[in-house]
């Protein structure tokens, strides 16, 4: 298996890459329409075979590279079958393997950040690996406060599906802000200053209710766009359009998109 | 394969449980005296057979529990063979992989904390696995003014035998003592104070001769003690005898240890 941790700066986000030696098929957890290029260059340098483009939620800080990487790679759009979003092209939900190659990804059903976050479980291996989304980061988690936020609802996900799990599971966020990459579940239990040290739910609830955090700088755009599977909406502010041109594929990358680019 | 991360608390070391599944062989790298007793009840209720106990070098922090652990399950204490240790009974050396059932560790030769230490990667699996001891820790690297330590000669181990491993390479090292479990090849990279952001080799001997570290506090009878595989000297002051009785096995503890006790 071939794994790569990803990094968007502009949004602070973790892409993905998971990939089959077997069979060279991938799937890109949570990409970002910003670095489709640069991912593409990655495919391209691995020689992989772009299958699915996975969803952990519906992002309110950039716009997915989902359907870009589509309309360059013929990539089949994965998101949280309970989204409802008629872009996608499959609904993934807890209790039903997600299979890419040899690779199987558990759903876990996780809301809290958002209404219908889903975090992803690789259970083979040295250790579980654990694709948190937004809902659990290093030391820290996600909002709660836009998109169905619910910090009870995010408590009792991060206790009952994350905290389950041993303490060596090794946790990939979906963000970090401090440049840091990766975390484990024991380390999250003894070190995270919301969560730690058995803090309680009405502790918990207390510190998330008490935040006084900026309105998201891109939640107008992102939220519609994303719902769309990263089609830029009509409100994309001029200094984020760019990426939004799916027209623009560099020369040396069009070797991989063949027909489909 | 099973895999588990210890911890023991007064030195704050962390001890590393690799097993093979198929075989139920296992080693433990960097066992404590401390918490063999601990370390026998994980594998009675892992079901495994200790095969090798196995040091990344000689410690001044604490003894080891290679000869206690030897001495309860007839396990072999392998160490680098540089160390010349006459109570060892297997020499590691870079080159010459070390196997455990199906798991080959690739002995590292990475002087600097102390003359001949030793890092062990595993390279299967979604990513490189790399045991640092105390060459590399999370934000900071072992000391270098004790046991033919040598601040340039850690800084080209670092460089030439870590930072030369994909950023994505997992870094357990022997010691956190801040409750951290785990850091990545490109998380150092990127945050660690003395290597990161291509801190240059007279940085980071400035930064480590600068340093006002106190005298170990078991140095006196750890090291004398590691040269003998962890048989505790008449040195060891009476608060840290308890761990050297080796007669004193609990009762449930007796049922793996069979014949051997």
């Amino acid at each position: 298996m071939i794994f790569r941790q990803l990094f968007e700066p502009d949004s602070s986000t973790y892409t993905y890459l998971l990939a089959c030696e077997r069979t060279g098929e991938c799937v890109l957890i949570d990409p970002v329409i910003d670095t489709v290029e640069r991912d593409l260059g990655v495919l391209q340098a691995l020689g992989l075979t772009l299958t699915y483009t996975l969803e952990t939620h519906i992002h309110a800080d950039h716009l997915t590279g989902a359907r870009k990487l589509r309309a360059y790679t013929g990539s089949k759009i994965a998101v949280p079958a309970m989204d409802q979003l008629a872009c996608a092209d499959i609904g993934v939900e807890e209790g039903v393997p997600f299979r890419v190659g040899d690779i199987e990804l558990a759903p876990l059903f996780t809301p809290g950040h958002t209404g219908t976050h889903h975090a992803y479980l690789l259970n083979k291996g040295m250790q579980p690996v654990l694709f948190t989304g937004d809902a659990l980061l290093i030391e820290a988690c996600g909002r709660t406060d836009f998109q169905s936020g619910d910090p009870a609802a995010l408590y009792q996900s991060i206790h009952n599906k994350f905290f389950k799990l041993v303490d060596e599971t090794l946790v990939y966020p979906a963000h970090d802000y401090e440049g840091r990459q990766i975390t484990t579940i024991g380390q999250e239990k003894n070190r995270n200053p919301r969560l730690g040290q058995g803090k309680s739910l009405a502790e918990f609830v207390q510190i998330m209710n008490e935040m006084k955090l900026p309105y998201p700088r891109k939640i107008d755009f992102a939220v519609p766009g994303n719902q769309a599977c990263g089609q830029c909406p009509e409100n994309v502010p001029e200094q984020y359009r760019g990426p939004c041109d799916i027209t623009a594929l560099p020369i040396e990358l069009q070797r991989i998109v063949g027909d489909q680019g």
